[in-house]
């Protein structure tokens, strides 16, 4: 095996390695929610600085290998999605670091109406997350293509949610921060779904050279 | 001068017709808001697909520079900021969008008491893109630091309008409609703020070959 290939293949294994923290972190944040557990908080707290620290570090080694190697065709397509997954994986463990401060702040408050709804979209979303992953390392366009389905499902979740929540707010104004709180939370999984989206994009684009950012038509 | 030189030239000149786009996207987002104009909103629409379009075309064009010219040193942080900072843009033409969709719900509903803190928090984020794209134009490293430093302004800012409007929605329990559409724009613009900050750090590192992302310690 090439120096190069051996090369890719280490770049591939940091991002898995990035992936796996980002999707414990979500987990984590949404169990901060769902069960007040400060604990849960704390550890989202912590693994974010090694999240960016990793976020750094391939962001560096990803460039440097595009500037040095010349690549051309897959390669090239490879380098580029790597750079942009890495962006994306950072960005959802910010966002999972945004829910735990709603977390933090739901759990100074009296709890509200049982979160049946979180939850729910929460395994939604990281069924998205895990499958863009899936797909990127197994180069699986196919299982690509159902992450940018399932975004549609969870946006409809979330204005279901939202609704659901401003009519709770009008009937319950003392517990209007709570459900504020609650608000934020669905949407920053919500992006989190997005961002999972941008990473299937990637992957399509990785195996086959199509942009499908953008292009609604493409998708399909 | 060097065809890779004039090529640098295009890069550069293409990511600022770009940031022109998004800014006009940003201040006629908010004209929608404050004016309730439709034709403002409709206006930010329709640029969305050109900004779409710019960011495909410009990160291609830097990709393949990247790829095919073995930059070192000033021409390889040159190329990557640009990555960076083009991916910034889409994001915050995306962001008025949002503030556009809000808009919009805004003038589907009797209006709400007067807006004097949206037009406040949205000049000095207007101002914080300005100088992001400015110092990077110019080089400057001192106007990038400056952006740094309005972030945590215009944070404060959104902070005391969430209290505020949290009291609003208590005692006002039929405009929590019109009330959460305004703390989703203060949020938006909040967001434009950081991608303005995004910017100004890859300006640093453009100019100095520092990274100031994710340490507070190297921004003063």
């Amino acid at each position: 095996m090439s120096h190069f290939a051996d090369e890719i293949d280490d770049l591939r294994g940091r991002l898995l390695k990035m992936g796996g923290l980002v999707e414990s972190a979500i987990h984590r944040s949404v169990e901060a929610v769902v069960e007040r557990e400060e604990e849960y908080a704390q550890q989202v707290l912590q693994d974010e600085a090694r999240i960016n620290q990793m976020e750094m570090e391939i962001d560096d080694f990803a460039t440097k290998l595009l500037a040095t190697q010349q690549p051309v065709a897959a390669d090239l397509r490879f380098l580029t999605a790597a750079i942009k997954i890495n962006n994306d994986l950072e960005r959802m463990g910010d966002l999972a670091v945004n829910i735990v401060e709603r977390a933090i702040s739901l759990m100074r408050m009296p709890p509200v109406r049982p979160l049946t709804d979180i939850p729910l979209m929460a395994r939604r979303v990281e069924t998205m997350v895990r499958n863009a992953l899936d797909a990127f390392v197994r180069k699986d366009e196919e299982l690509a293509r159902t992450v940018l389905v399932s975004d549609d499902a969870v946006d409809e979740q979330r204005d279901q949610f939202y609704t659901e929540l401003v009519n709770f707010m009008q009937k319950n104004s003392e517990s209007i921060p709570q459900a504020l709180d609650l608000v934020f939370v669905t949407r920053n999984l919500e992006r989190i779904g997005d961002h999972s989206t941008n990473i299937a994009e990637d992957v399509v684009f990785m195996i086959k050279g199509i942009d499908v950012r953008h292009h609604a038509e493409a998708r399909v």
